[in-house]
């Protein structure tokens, strides 16, 4: 762990007052010991081991309410979670307190075909629901790669690989309800499309990581499945020509569901776990959704596009189960990536930029790391102008970890320096907080910490997580 | 005006200080004249009279911020306005204070068509941004029908014709700067097309209504022009079938940019207003975008579709001229409407429901009205299950105007049973504040009213409005 974070732990000893009621309150359910604990000491990142000093797996809402309600009496930390598949920090129990696992609230409640939605417990993922959505030709998009929890995509703000066609969490969750630090169960939102009613509290809950209230329930926006839909794989022999098609694609008013980039190293991977034989070069994956008629005409535009940009080979599918294995291993590609360096860390950038910006802004970080001579690699959602970079390090060799935050650092400033995020979709944790001032401006943060102050006064919702100290 | 709110009216003096400051500071631009203050006493509402006790036409930021530290410091309350188009009250200034003029902070800052957005100041309206893009391949989608100013489409979360397929001002807004109560000025969200950095502050803004900050600047999201546009319109016997057709036609998976549905009074009106001879009956107004090709196949869907659902009459055309007639026709019903009881005044509701459940609801109303005998029309945007009932009363007659409330308040009742908003679209204002608490239930309101005191200590930013007191 990075000498950073280990000064800002802090541990002082539950009281033994908030201890006694837990356990009269909870009973079993709320576990003390190490064991216990350990289990619950880190996330996707290994930034570092912070295991909290107890657990409770939440069984509803009411059980959410009554323990926040006694740490909000004893000031006592709470950091919720889900699948546990952040990779920012954002559910290491920095200062101590107690995790707060949803993953046993995974009851799709309701789901309103008519209506378009569904309304979900924090705890489903987002492949139980799409599994539970199967026959009523509807689907769940938003995609980000991991089986997370629709709690923590929320938490998050999360998007993924169908966010240039049907939105990211943003613009997928129509009604909230959430629990708050004093154990108030608010709800907001509604199931209409859209409403101009007061204030966007489901906005502000959505990215808020935790720290101003628990998300119990959630209503999400379904969408019809498309009539049918092609998969076209484009490679080029370098980067720049690549990621320059993607706005030219855009542009076009084609109905991209997918516009991915895999640079050669994420291909060559992509290969090696999955024996796909791609060609080893710069590639984008795009999908189309339309009727038949519709997608030979959009392929056969993308087909031009593509040429344009002196594409080096380019096919284009119609068959379901293969566009199931690519999408696949696309979403296994940090897993393959890690087997290219064994016992390696992968460190990762998400950021997000103007997309006239973005082949620059690869192409330089391309540059850097070349440079750097560590492994890495490049691939991302760049029909947004998210990408990630992923680098592997010897976690035991200080130089090489320094070099990838350096590394990290030169993306988010050029990221910000374009107008652009410091992170697209992964959030801050712990990771980035040093980021947030470069990003909203001292005044912003002064209001981003008034909120935080007027919704959890004591500072017990995952504190130390994603706003600096003023 | 209705008693309710001649009681709320408060008119402290203005501080002689502030008046000698805002002076100093402005010079002959603030007025407090009778007769200046006279032309910003009222919106499009007719809810009442009510002036401010200053003006001030802001011609830049440094103006907004200026006036706002001036008033955070003697407590005199603004109120910010840009096209005054509003409808709910938003823009009375039910305490006096300063009229804040920003029509004159009306210029495109910035046009990067290479990342599909465009930077405003926030009196350019939507129609002065389309003008302004014509060239570039890209159109701004929202379409409230009046041609608004996007910081008050902002401000109220404004949507409309086209929401079903580019979504609303919530789903296009990238980045805002916004002028606080006590004259700082925050900037919030950024230019690239997703961000995971921190609480959605552009999003607690939009639809505030000017009660946490006055927006100052907007980023908002261009859109490909589409290649090919087709327009449909279907007639029904009866206004069940018609809206009944909107759900399947949204299940196919059809490339619908707007749905609108006209009941039999409304085609009616607009016949007469600009002779366009269409049936009159119950009927859809449908436009769909994609590529000539796919147009004819999704033509012939939806033809199909409106047939199993007992269409009499349907007819598509692909004309942008016919097109650009109909829609300019659609958008004038409210005035068209009008001129069927003249010297009446309109008394609107805005609500927005499930989709499963916006046939019933409609024919509901469309019973109550009959029932009540007014002079009614029911006009809507359906693919959002949103739409309108606007009533024509003559305004001297007590028992009429009672009477539409009644209608009114029906019908958002029916909305909230249904889980659905009190408004769509036209925002709470002063007319809907008395929802606010059935809509949103007492936690989250207190939560809304702890985040305006936090950035509001002083009530100064369009007070009473929205927010229902404690």
């Amino acid at each position: 762990m990075s000498n950073s974070y280990s000064q800002q732990l802090r541990h002082a000893s539950l009281p033994t007052d908030f201890r006694l009621q837990a356990q009269t309150c909870f009973g079993e359910a709320i576990r003390f010991s190490a064991s216990a604990c350990a289990q619950y000491a880190h996330d996707e990142s290994r930034i570092g081991v912070m295991p909290p000093q107890a657990v409770l797996k939440a069984r509803n809402k009411e059980d959410i309410s009554a323990l926040l309600a006694l740490c909000h009496q004893y000031h006592v930390p709470v950091v919720a979670r889900g699948a546990g598949s952040s990779i920012e920090g954002h559910i290491l129990a920095l200062q101590g307190g107690v995790a707060l696992d949803l993953s046993d609230m995974n009851q799709i409640l309701a789901i309103h075909a008519g209506d378009f939605c569904a309304t979900v417990q924090p705890g489903v993922t987002r492949k139980q629901l799409n599994e539970a959505l199967r026959d009523t030709g509807l689907f769940f998009p938003v995609d980000p790669g991991a089986d997370a929890s629709l709690g923590g995509m929320c938490a998050t703000r999360a998007s993924g690989t169908t966010t240039v066609r049907y939105g990211a969490m943003r613009e997928n969750v129509l009604a909230l309800e959430a629990v708050l630090a004093d154990g108030r169960i608010m709800r907001c939102g509604c199931l209409a499309r859209k409403a101009s009613t007061g204030y966007d509290l489901s906005h502000l809950l959505i990215g808020s990581e935790g720290t101003l209230g628990v998300i119990s329930e959630i209503s999400v926006k379904l969408w019809p499945q498309p009539e049918a839909l092609a998969v076209a794989l484009a490679s080029y022999a370098d980067t720049k020509s690549a990621v320059e098609t993607v706005a030219n694609a855009l542009a076009c008013g084609l109905q991209l569901a997918r516009i991915e980039f895999l640079d050669r190293q994420s291909v060559q991977a992509v290969n090696r776990h999955a024996g796909l034989g791609l060609p080893e070069q710069a590639m984008l994956i795009m999908e189309l959704h339309g009727s038949p008629a519709s997608l030979q005409e959009q392929v056969d535009t993308l087909r031009q596009l593509c040429a344009a940009q002196d594409c080096s080979h380019f096919e284009a599918g119609y068959d379901l189960a293969q566009r199931n294995r690519l999408w696949a291993a696309r979403h296994q590609a940090y897993f393959s990536l890690l087997q290219m360096r064994p016992g390696a860390r992968a460190i990762t950038t998400d950021a997000c930029v103007p997309l006239s910006q973005l082949a620059q802004i690869i192409c330089q970080s391309e540059a850097d790391c070349l440079a750097a001579g560590l492994p890495f690699a490049i691939l991302g959602h760049v029909g947004d102008g998210n990408f990630h970079l992923l680098l592997l390090i010897d976690e035991a060799n200080p130089h090489e970890l320094a070099l990838a935050e350096s590394l990290n650092e030169n993306i988010v400033q050029r990221a910000l320096a374009a107008g652009g995020a410091c992170s697209g979709e992964h959030g801050i944790g712990l990771h980035k907080i040093r980021f947030m001032q470069a990003q909203h401006g001292a005044v912003a943060l002064d209001i981003m910490r008034s909120i935080k102050h007027s919704l959890d006064p004591h500072n017990i919702m995952n504190p130390g997580k994603m706003l600096p100290p003023a």
